[in-house]
């Protein structure tokens, strides 16, 4: 219920402050960056309302005191999303909503370039169908929530609210599956799913989420193990080159299999608090589905024979691995492939008659980044001072900034001003405001901070990744917060033990894996893989 | 539940026909539009199964026969939807969900132009919510699906399926608006929405459908009522220059106002059978929802006040108006702009040494015209005659067909069909390959596909919209089935009673309005404004 941790507004504007009244709280450039870091207070005309930039940086807690509470106020104070009114349920904001937007984009090209077709199943599933594949029922029917009344009467058939499509997908594939020449059938559908969750978080575990589901059936295992691979592999890619996101490739063990799936394919990230957040899956679903409802093709000889299934999703929670991988103790910090803005232009003057100038060039500035189809946005509103405005864009984590002042405007130039780095050493003055020379000055920084983001996440990571070779090595770096990798070819039993002990479960088995003989780090017996282990989302 | 009422898969594909059995069936470019037209029986090689295209035409009911057998029939043959298994559900299926996506496109751009940005509300509503605003309970609770259950508990409150989004639209403006800086406060969402109807149509009326819902506030009626405005005349520039809908725009009768709105601006659309389809609202809500759910600003003068606010939407209705505007006895019939496919490609060859460089030419001509921005497919599969194929594309309504055999490769040019004009006059032979000649030739019938498209429509509504003067001859044109305009000023009993008696409803005061003096043709009074009447889906 009610509003995130800490209400956004509230704190970050003086809601009740008259624009008339407002004193013009400008400052020279030369001494705007340090005014943007020091308490600076904006006093009320009308003494009705204050707000001073302390009071918006100390509204986010700071990440290495409180992770969790660090997250919930980036969300609230970036303007990501918001409770809803059900518990457990988010409302996404647009400025959350627009990260979304940027996957959707993105996925949906590489989604119809590999032969896919965007189409809509309904929401409403009858219960009969989810009890059709035993251990799929198993996975969701402690979660799902149920429809009982329609159009004021009790329905005779309870509907369960998808909380996954692969029985509505197979109940429909029968019908449109006749012989091999209708195969492969490969489909996606952008959609809400309801999973009623206990414990929620926002993006990362809510009742209601938005995702994207891939469904495809073919002849042969062999071509859907490829489409499976196909298809964890453009998520794989999503995450390092536009998420700037190194996850981990690999597949799932048997006790963390999705229910239903013969095998199921995963990206692992590590969070900025080091849990691992299972940020994509792709599963082989092998006959499972199949067998459930009859889902059968004439092949090339004549016999009647079972389709091969994959099903694959990634949802909203991808932003929460967004928020937690890059973000810091200033706010969100996005890759700039995936910022709803790349660079926000904030004007500053200290007299009114530098205003004109000013904001001529900024509207310049605005329109060759435009142009050359970088995403720009002017904050030149009248009631923030540019420090306040410096603040709020860097905890809405917009990657470049460029000032411009009355001495840029005389030099025809610009400061730009890096989020990834704080503080001077991300700062350039003199920046060259003809088109050129400027467009290629900020595409090439964006690179570089797309580049660094990764790289940084990079690091992290490995650092923070420790080879086992027993259990109790494999304790002591879950103790510390850290993933654990080691040989493994244990039984069912012994990895819930594990789970059980120290809350680490087998994230994966990596694609990637080492060299050599490996035996078991819990049985010392032949292992074929290195799995990692860790604490989750 | 089952398919529509006829599966098109198992009528237009001979299922279990293999492919190597298949005896090379191609007809030489001269003979190809009489085959097509012709019953040509495909035999098949094994005697398994046979299609021929005489089956594949007679499986579409005329229009003239029975309209609604016709429509499904449509539906079901150019595989737009089918039904899902619960009651009243739909499956939009690649197709028919490629052009919902061409609304989308087209619409989100200019939302976002107008300063609309995209979030998401969750979907559960908690049911005291619907309770608060009068006349939206009463227009909404019959129609609700409610969850009941969650996690396998029986909920305390039970949760509406959302019907609309008004409601918990304001419990979050709530939080986010508290003074006059806040707004316009201008979103989108796209999404979808459960209404429990007891007569259902695929696209026309459905359980769950997709939408977009726009929500706005503002400071002022004047404002609120501006912004409705834009937004019916937005939803009427797509429907005339894109879906070529020619649509009455105009004003709802209070008996016809959305449940909840002071206002409903609506796009009315006459179908095939003439009966009008509501394709589009647009409300100025007033105040209604801010008084019930207390959403207020501080105004510039430190008073608070209620917002003003507006909702507007379009669904998947819109595809079921371009599919009864549009199609013929031959089937769906595309407006380029919105059509997925816009040129299909049919190779014609009689020997296979033809074969080779036929494709090639194919492949040429499909990537000058691709490279052009032309929507595209080549049918190169070679299980079915250049006949079918044409019936095939002409049910799916694609506007161009080119069609290459070994005489065009010669000569270097291809034979280009438009759908919208059948035989002979809709051909063309000898047009150039030559890139931009090829381009030129083919951008220039597009737009005159698109233009006779809205043409034929205009000419059609406006034949069958009938001037009345009194109560007798509205009856009379509404039984004869047209649409009766005539002066109106009387009173919501008599509205009621006018449906009761003809099934006729109010439209829509149009906003073209004859000049002069009006008598309203039931009671004789002055009236104001001429009404539209007509049956509608």
């Amino acid at each position: 219920m009610g509003a995130l941790r800490l209400p956004s507004l509230s704190l970050l504007r003086p809601t009740f402050l008259p624009l008339r009244r407002l004193p013009p709280l400008s400052v020279g450039r030369a001494t705007t960056h340090s005014l943007a870091k020091e308490a600076e207070a904006v006093t009320a005309g009308d003494g009705k309302a204050s707000v001073s930039p302390s009071q918006q940086e100390n509204s986010v807690t700071p990440r290495s005191v409180d992770f969790s509470a660090w997250y919930l106020d980036v969300i609230a104070n970036a303007e990501l999303a918001d409770y809803g009114p059900v518990r457990g349920t988010m409302v996404i904001r647009p400025y959350g909503y627009a990260i979304w937007e940027a996957i959707q984009d993105y996925l949906n090209v590489k989604f119809k370039e590999t032969g896919h077709s965007n189409m809509y199943f309904p929401q409403f599933i009858p219960y009969s169908f989810i009890e059709k594949e035993a251990s799929h029922v198993e996975g969701f029917s402690p979660e799902l929530a149920v429809v009982t009344i329609g159009g004021g009467k009790e329905l005779e058939e309870k509907l369960v609210v998808r909380p996954t499509s692969e029985t509505i997908v197979n109940h429909m594939f029968t019908q449109w599956i006749h012989s091999y020449r209708d195969l492969p059938l490969m489909v996606n559908q952008w959609a809400n799913v309801t999973r009623w969750e206990m414990r929620t978080k926002p993006f990362v575990r809510t009742l209601e989420f938005l995702w994207q589901e891939g469904h495809t059936a073919h002849a042969t295992f062999e071509e859907a193990e490829k489409e499976a691979l196909q298809m964890i592999n453009i998520y794989k890619d999503f995450a390092y080159e536009h998420a700037a996101i190194p996850v981990i490739t690999g597949r799932k063990s048997k006790v963390e299999t999705f229910a239903g799936a013969a095998c199921t394919y995963t990206i692992e990230a590590m969070m900025g608090d080091k849990r691992a957040l299972q940020a994509g899956t792709s599963h082989n679903l092998g006959q499972n589905f199949s067998r459930a409802f009859g889902t059968q093709f004439m092949d090339e000889n004549g016999y009647r024979q079972h389709v091969w299934q994959t099903s694959w999703a990634i949802s909203t929670r991808f932003v929460g691995g967004i928020i937690m991988t890059h973000g810091d103790d200033t706010g969100l910090m996005l890759p700039p492939r995936i910022a709803p803005i790349q660079v926000v232009i904030v004007p500053i003057w200290k007299k009114s008659d530098e205003r004109t100038s000013i904001l001529e060039a900024v509207a310049t500035v605005q329109n060759i980044l435009k142009e050359a189809g970088i995403r720009v946005k002017v904050d030149d509103s009248e009631q923030r001072t540019p420090g306040w405005k410096y603040n709020f864009w860097e905890m809405k984590g917009v990657p470049l900034r460029i000032e411009i002042g009355p001495r840029d405007v005389t030099n025809k130039s610009v400061v730009v001003s890096r989020r990834d780095v704080p503080g001077k050493p991300g700062k350039e003055f003199g920046v060259s405001m003809e088109a050129s020379t400027l467009v290629n000055h900020v595409k090439i920084r964006l690179e570089e901070i797309q580049a660094a983001l990764l790289q940084r996440a990079i690091s992290f990571r490995d650092s923070n990744i420790v080879d086992v070779n027993s259990y109790g090595e494999l304790k002591e770096a879950i103790a510390e917060g850290k993933w654990a990798r080691g040989p493994w070819s244990a039984s069912d039993a012994e990895e819930l033990k594990v789970k059980e002990e120290t809350s680490a479960t087998i994230r994966c088995f990596p694609f990637e894996q080492p060299e050599g003989e490996k035996k078991c780090f819990m049985t010392g017996k032949p292992a074929e893989e290195v799995a990692i282990f860790a604490k989750s989302y």
